[in-house]
């Protein structure tokens, strides 16, 4: 492998003055329309080409459940997707589904409680999460996966797993390690409940009548990328609401780094190329509060050797993070807990201005096995005889990662680490059984936490009034609130899934 | 003294879980139109009650320097002011002005650069800062501060000091210790130039016309907190443009928690009780960026024994801080470099749970003697002939206390604290002179980091298109992007004076 170890993302790039509002010019409008006039008048169409009483933008999981549950509740419902495929983000992650009290966790042995989850992801989101929503998703989760389990017949393997930043291990993954494993019986549950499913159906508007209610939308139909501002619009009507499961801003470079300068097009993303902020903007026009929008998290499993989400994080976080190390090949030894939350990661990471390495053995690779030949043929994962030629081809010090490696052996058999503090609560194993797997680490933008403020009823505050806006709901990551700071792995399935559903059931009960 | 070291706020208050969404209900509306209708047409006015070239919104230090500019360079100006008297929070703080190559820094042998301010800058900021808009204030810095002392006669101390987080002593110090230093030349200035400062003046609304461009503002005068929805409204156009010098939201309780839930109305504000949001809600309607807005900045400084900011920030920071120490009375000793920056200093005061107690002898008072009488006469420092009689009263170990004080004095004079790397280059002195000085100290929300998104030239950026939004232009603290995570003490003061002379000339030269 020719490649080094230095990125170009070096801490020094990363870090390095950019210039935010006169880098633009040449830049696409990330999906926004360019008129120039002003966010004025809501002019009603003349007439409304189609009608239902629930519209929902987005496919992922929220938006999915969000429809499966208005249609259960005796609406009519159509779902408008921008892309010429379903699922967005939620059939590209990898299926973990945090979730507390299940009968797999029972099964397991494994006692764990709303109170601790909820304190796991304060603990993360430095006391930034909105309480009331985010013990709404703790204490639903469990009636959210028994939904995806008996309802929609999703397959879920029988072992847990633990993610970085939880103190207990409660993530429940599907059996096929993505979240293709949710979506796919969402969509079949759509098909079977005859919801219409119209994909590249653009929103250019959100339309309001006099009084503020959020009554339909103006759409672009037969999207295609840079055509936002095509003049054939189509006219939906809501009769009872628009629930907006229109996803996060992570793929959106020249929004996101109005938020955080650093998240320049140099970094790359784990998110689907339609991840962008038009939604969120277009409810901002028509009155909602944008919240902590300028936290925006990294992932710390993502490899600069492929692109997009890749299957990278998969062996880094059920295997190398679990029952591996993590190593600055500059000082060819560990530089953090591994299974620290996302954000004390991927910050270690940059500090360190190295791509970083994770490392398993033969053992600690069972969880991703089935990814193996896909990694190890696409050379985003290499496999070693022994330790000494791992550290050679990263050009690492044989002896220090030797050392390394006993030391950390020895923390594993007596499940403490003093060093890091890494929690050994997964039956870990001592690194020993060539061959060793290895993987290059760099972060990607993948989660934007922030977004509109709603309630726990998921309807959308009017930053004005403090009341709701009449007709208008949202759920899953085009809202705050829920994950504070830093969203902890696997809790984003339980957020869009349990506040999904209860926006569809709101607004066809409105 | 019968009051306790632990303050109301303990750690556990603080991060309490707090309701959001539901607890708002019989809270004041924050000063923001009530009005249930969409935000919807910038309906025009039959008439307008007044015209000007240019209307400054606010009369901090950015608002008069705008309107300073602007009516120099020949326009007509007016200032709109919603509290009874002008100044807002400008004029309750310390005067205290970070300004690089000034002939104060040549006088006192300091050698001092842009790229020097800029990196405390950016370490206080997470990397988060606007490089172009940091480095404009850095830069200007100095031509603001002799524009200050030559055009409008502001008088400066001789001696320099050096605020937490930056790396060389840089800020100038009004002869008055207080922002009214500078406000009340300002004031001078505009009654000189026949500028009208319009009191009691609220705007309800900015008006857009059809092509987007801010053409004036809807306004209620006679303003009295609560009465924003008056009936009675006043008309007054721009003709060239609008500048919103309208502050930060530090006062904003409700609005605040949106952003940072832990801020709720337990945590008091140095802010004067007009810095709301309401001004930076009508900007996002109109079209602007809000950006960065969760990063609220608490001010380390502030005393829970006074009301607002108060006076103990000048003795904190000027004297105990800098020439002294501070300590956790329970446990008797130092926790944090008392010259880091305030986000280190607030969340380190924070973690402790303790109200903590900064101290300095009679020889680091000096620079603080002018205010010691009415800190004195209120209680707010006390002296004590002793450290024995200090730590008595704090309810300390006096055995510990002395041997923190003894191993400070030994960092003093090596010039070097290797316990928390407090820097030594004010020529700090051993604290041996009685009497001592202390003060208790617990964190107030202080600056909102967060705004609209503009670009050098104090244009306000639309979040859709990326253009301008013609006739529109902000400065201060209602802006984002200067300061990232975590604004430097005294880089306020050249913040608003620099980017408020560059809106002020920009909008007359429209």
């Amino acid at each position: 492998m020719s490649k080094d170890t230095k990125t170009n993302l070096s801490r020094r790039n990363f870090l390095k003055a950019t210039s935010i509002t006169t880098a633009t010019a040449g830049l696409a409008l990330s999906g926004f329309a360019s008129a120039k006039t002003a966010p004025t008048c809501n002019t009603m169409p003349e007439q409304w080409d189609e009608t239902y009483d629930v519209v929902v933008v987005g496919s992922g999981f929220a938006g999915l459940s969000a429809a499966i549950e208005a249609k259960n509740a005796k609406a009519s419902v159509v779902i408008l997707e921008k892309m010429p495929v379903p699922g967005g983000n939620s059939t590209i992650n990898g299926g973990g589904m945090a979730v507390v009290g299940s009968d797999i966790q029972k099964a397991n042995g494994v006692t764990d409680s709303v109170d601790a989850m909820l304190g796991d992801m304060y603990k993360a989101g430095l006391g930034l999460n909105y309480p009331k929503q985010a013990r709404m998703v703790a204490e639903r989760s469990n009636e959210a996966f028994e939904w995806c389990r008996d309802y929609l017949g999703v397959k879920w393997k029988d072992k847990l797993a633990q993610f970085g930043g939880h103190s207990i291990p409660r993530t429940h993954t599907t059996y096929n390690q993505s979240g293709s494993g949710i979506v796919q019986p969402m969509l079949a549950k759509c098909k079977e409940l005859d919801i219409p499913l119209h994909k590249k159906v653009y929103v250019k508007r959100l339309i309001s009548d006099n009084e503020g209610r959020v009554v339909g939308l103006e759409v672009v139909t037969k999207f295609k990328p840079g055509k936002e501002n095509a003049t054939a619009t189509h006219f939906i009507k809501a009769k009872k609401g628009v629930v907006m499961a229109s996803g996060g801003f992570a793929a959106d470079v020249l929004y996101r780094s109005t938020q955080d300068p650093r998240l320049t097009e140099e970094l790359a993303t784990t998110n689907h190329s339609g991840a962008t902020s038009e939604c969120l903007k277009e409810m901002v026009r028509v009155g909602a509060n944008p919240v902590q929008l300028s936290w925006i998290q990294l992932g710390p499993w993502a490899s600069p050797d492929e692109k997009g989400f890749g299957l990278a994080p998969i062996f880094a976080a059920y295997s190398a993070f679990t029952h591996g190390v993590m190593i600055n090949p500059e000082t060819s030894e560990r530089f953090v807990n591994e299974l620290a939350d996302r954000k004390v990661r991927a910050d270690a990471i940059i500090k360190t201005g190295n791509v970083a390495v994770a490392i398993c053995d033969s053992v600690g690779v069972t969880a991703s096995m089935h990814v193996m030949p896909k990694l190890l043929e696409r050379e985003v994962v290499h496999t070693f005889d022994t330790l000494d030629a791992l550290a050679a081809h990263y050009k690492m010090s044989a002896k220090t990662l030797q050392a390394q490696i006993e030391r950390y052996n020895s923390y594993v058999a007596q499940k403490n680490d003093p060093e890091f503090g890494k929690p050994f609560s997964m039956k870990q194993k001592a690194i020993l059984k060539a061959p060793f797997y290895a993987v290059r680490l760099w972060p990607k933008a993948h989660h934007t936490m922030g977004g509109v403020e709603i309630n726990t009823q998921a309807q959308v505050i009017n930053v004005a009034t403090r009341e709701t806006i009449p007709g208008l709901y949202a759920c899953g990551e085009s809202t705050g609130g829920t994950h504070g700071a830093c969203r902890l792995g696997t809790v984003a399935i339980p957020d869009c899934i349990v506040f999904g559903r209860i926006a569809g059931q709101m607004a066809a009960n409105a």
